[in-house]
């Protein structure tokens, strides 16, 4: 809370036992020094909002309340309206998959279903498999029920179906809960899931019986390479998330999930007491805005301007980054990753980043296991291409101070350099 | 959802041990027949929208995003804006509480706000006190953790201290995680809790070391009778939780909770794993909305509104409800509360008042131990007068048909009526 006081909690001893297993978001907290204005953000995955027309939006906002307040205003359905599940019908045909409106639930940004359906399906001590490193919203939201989350590690390729099989070969048929999935610009590996292993993927679901969750924030901003269908698409049985964060604006907290019938209404029971039912206001905006044809032209211009942005931060690695750093190019999305040499810790870097003025988020942030720690996630997404080249400039500056002690040592023959000796 | 066909649930017995205590809400569940129009609803707690100058709104919704839109359109801090928490600290000094926005964490709704309390507080087995009656929504909120929830009797002026001090007793010092209470025209009792009751209630929350949640969601809804300051007010330690949701629109989602320091810290974290920050095009339309003087107006409308309705349905139950039936006289808010001989099932009595067009809630929905079963509660905030008026003189038939064999039995020299015999 914004005075840092040390305040003493009367109430210390007399929390959740769940409480000691959650924590802060490593992002959430760079917040305040990313909003210094010298400060060069290449942490939070923000949306360049400024592309949305704001007029355009603005009169979304307007006629939803002006033409349909009675509805706009009020309570709703838990499941949303059906009017804004038509549209999100039509926005998934286009990606390759078939639903009906009963088949959506509307959620408060797709990170409240990641939630519910931590709340749905666990408890202390069951198994989930993700991608490692993974989102660490969905860390956040699983953490809450007590899980296991053990970590499937990726190539360039994503996540590896070879290792996928042995996990789940050690837990045996229906021994994890699900698997959770990001296939497209993975957050944050940046990586995409080749068409080849989504089918290997669904097969494994089924020979081992466990469900897959398959969360698709940025599968429509792609620039370049053809559009690989979501599992989703193979699979009536996956357990889609959507959101309006990346292809609207996130400000509305509007996501939605496709599920089988029977996960629907139980997610509903939850959504029903997490918060009654979502925002009528902003699903109306968002029917008015999906409405007219303008979001096409908007969508095309925030994806042109994501890979530029890309280019310029993948160009700026090339020319300032020491070679010991290797990093993935995505093909879409909003982050890439940077793994360093063992030694570094990434959080260390991120203090003297921050004096520099830069922000990235450090890798174990990622993992459920403080692993991770010798890496970084870049997002490319919020920052101007100048600003992303200076920015990476400071952040080769710190890297480049790091390592030359490293190199130090192993000129002077030291056959192995402990991290301890270094940072 | 939707369709009602049976389904085959791949995945029974697969899910979280908390989905067995969670159902799914009775006034929900009665929507879909509330929407009949040729059905009266006295069920859902739906305040009268069509009051909010649409344009007025419309207009505030506009402004938020043509002229804030870089931040309503963007994700924001998990607190919630500056700006809104500064109007939530003016609207609570006009009710008598002094907090500072730093005090305050915006939630989707105060039922947001009551599930993440769930989240922070309560393990499996863990007791919490309630009025009994009390909010349904609560009581789904917290079940999703797993406590014991102990209802304590209310009369005319709230719940009774009696017999809360003797639960206390029994219980012992810090044997309860909260203590649930909703001062003013509580849902669904009615009644409001007296002053002095709510200095006692503050000595034995201090005496038992037992935190206070107060949920105020109807204290500026008052018909007549002086003002009384909230437990707040008393007492800086009590968690207190207020929502937009009746001084402005529920569609808006969005709600409060001030709380000490320490409880508010891991609340947001807990905010951030449910949907990482509330909606910023919400809060930016809200603080345009009460940025301008016309909102008391409408409030004050809204208020008359409410009143009359009250009136209307006093007067009806006073006119058509048998002699056997007992209400109480709420002085604000949207609810009262009936009771009916014991041998009454208000379940049985709904469905017969479906078919007549007319909803209510049965009153076991207001209890976590089935309790209730003779009782209903009855909304009168959302139909107009002669609806009200229309609507209880139905569901007068519908018991009068019912009393008829009781009265019967009587005559016939029955010393006491069984249930089975009746209903």
């Amino acid at each position: 809370m914004g005075s840092s006081r040390v305040v003493f909690d009367r109430l210390q001893g007399r929390y959740a036992q769940r409480m000691e297993g959650m924590r802060s978001s490593a992002v959430r907290d760079l917040f305040a020094a990313a909003s210094r204005p010298d400060v060069i953000s290449l942490s939070g995955g923000m949306p360049e909002v400024s592309r949305v027309p704001a007029h355009t939006a603005a009169d979304a906002a307007f006629r939803a309340v002006a033409h349909h307040g009675g509805q706009a205003l009020q309570y709703g359905g838990s499941e949303g309206r059906v009017e804004l599940r038509q549209t999100i019908v039509e926005l998934m045909a286009e990606t390759g998959v078939r639903v009906r409106p009963e088949d959506i639930v509307i959620t408060a940004g797709a990170q409240q279903a990641l939630d519910l359906l931590g709340k749905i399906f666990l408890d202390p001590g069951d198994v989930v498999i993700a991608e490692g490193p993974t989102y660490l919203g969905a860390l956040q939201a699983f953490s809450a029920y007590g899980p296991e989350i053990r970590c499937v590690d990726m190539d360039e390729c994503g996540m590896r179906m070879d290792l996928l099989e042995a996990e789940l070969k050690r837990l045996g048929r229906g021994g994890a809960k699900f698997i959770y999935t990001i296939p497209n610009f993975q957050n944050p590996g940046g990586v995409t899931l080749a068409p080849e292993r989504r089918r290997r993927l669904i097969e494994l679901s089924r020979e081992y019986d466990i469900p897959v969750i398959e969360d698709d924030p940025y599968g429509r901003l792609r620039f370049e390479g053809g559009h690989i269908k979501p599992l989703r698409a193979l699979d009536d049985d996956v357990i889609y998330l959507g959101t309006f964060s990346k292809i609207f604006a996130p400000g509305l907290r509007l996501g939605w999930v496709t599920a089988p019938h029977p996960v629907l209404a139980k997610l509903l029971i939850a959504k029903q007491a997490a918060d009654l039912c979502g925002s009528a206001f902003a699903q109306v905006t968002a029917e008015q805005y999906f409405g007219g044809s303008r979001w096409r032209k908007v969508l095309q211009g925030l994806t042109r301007t994501y890979a530029e942005r890309r280019d310029a931060m993948l160009a700026a690695l090339e020319q300032h980054f020491p070679p010991e750093a290797r990093w993935t190019c995505p093909e879409g999305g909003f982050f890439l990753w940077v793994e360093l040499p063992e030694f570094l810790d990434t959080h260390v870097l991120l203090a003297e980043a921050v004096e520099r003025g830069v922000t990235f988020v450090p890798g174990d942030a990622f993992y459920p296991d403080r692993r991770g720690g010798n890496c970084m996630r870049l997002a490319f997404c919020y920052a101007e291409p100048e600003r992303i080249e200076e920015g990476i400039r400071r952040l080769a500056e710190v890297l480049e101070d790091r390592l030359e002690l490293y190199r130090a040592f192993i000129a002077a023959g030291a056959l192995s350099v402990k991290k301890e000796e270094v940072v």
